[in-house]
């Protein structure tokens, strides 16, 4: 991955929604949207036309592991954080202790985290998926993590908006 | 990739075969075979279900550009040559020339080589194919290229059940 320290601004808010430098790179350049919903189009576009499977897996690399923290302290991580606050709310230790044991067999298998849209799914909801999924081939669990990816994307999406949206109140337009 | 160096004999002809290390290990588990039919539906099994996408792109990276020549001289290098003899006979040097300038437009869309079971075929086919896959989405392309990778491990499986055959004739068992 590039150096994040290379990419202008709007590029990193871009990756803190998809952790993929060509897709942080295209939608800097196809912005600014005029809303929220063509933002979405073109994450579309951009995610399942443009970036190749190196770069889905780039942005899989970004995730940290359900119902663990990232070490690191930006905005993805934040987003994550809060993603996952159901799933956190409602785990007792020895779910979140099966949860880390099925996720890192789902790593060992599948060789990249495994990807869900945790916003609003409770850790026990959060593993039964991820027990169904395991025995899928490895091609398919790839499209799998790759359209979970695109929901994550889109909720981020949409906070960033909203977050712009707070910063130019529609008055001072 | 692990280093070949810490491979067995078995494990580098099955690496020999097909370039994921997971693959060459696992057929090498498996083995011995008690004939063709039943390595090729191990390898079916191994590469579709066992080897995850890395070792796919593995796989993948250890193929020379259609048209050019590996700069390595070991087995999979002195099978490629053999594969893509009927590719190098037709073409001409314009021929050539668009086939290596379509290999790197692919290349630089997909992030890993254009693959195609090249045996038999002219360059002429071998252009019109890359060409005709070109549009594709990456995810479907990594999937072709996977089916291709298929086809060149069984016929590279032949090869080295015919050369065991040799070393050891019948009468000798």
């Amino acid at each position: 991955m590039e150096a994040e320290s290379t990419m202008s601004a709007s590029e990193l808010e871009y990756l803190a929604c998809c952790g993929s430098t060509k897709f942080a790179k295209e939608m800097a350049m196809a912005s600014p949207f005029p809303s929220l919903k063509e933002a979405i189009t073109a994450a579309r576009d951009i995610w399942f036309n443009k970036v190749d499977v190196n770069g889905w897996l780039e942005a899989f690399s970004a995730h940290p592991q359900i119902g663990e923290r990232s070490r690191k302290v930006d905005t993805s991580a934040q987003w994550s954080k809060g993603e996952q606050s159901t799933a956190l709310a409602t785990a007792t230790g020895s779910g979140l202790q099966e949860l880390a044991e099925w996720n890192s067999k789902y790593r060992q298998k599948f060789g990249f985290v495994f990807l869900i849209c945790a916003s609003g799914r409770s850790s026990a909801e959060i593993l039964s998926e991820l027990k169904r999924r395991y025995p899928n081939r490895p091609i398919i669990e790839f499209e799998n993590a790759a359209q979970e990816q695109m929901k994550v994307t889109e909720l981020r999406l949409a906070k960033l908006f909203s977050t712009k949206e707070k910063a130019v109140p529609s008055g001072e337009h």
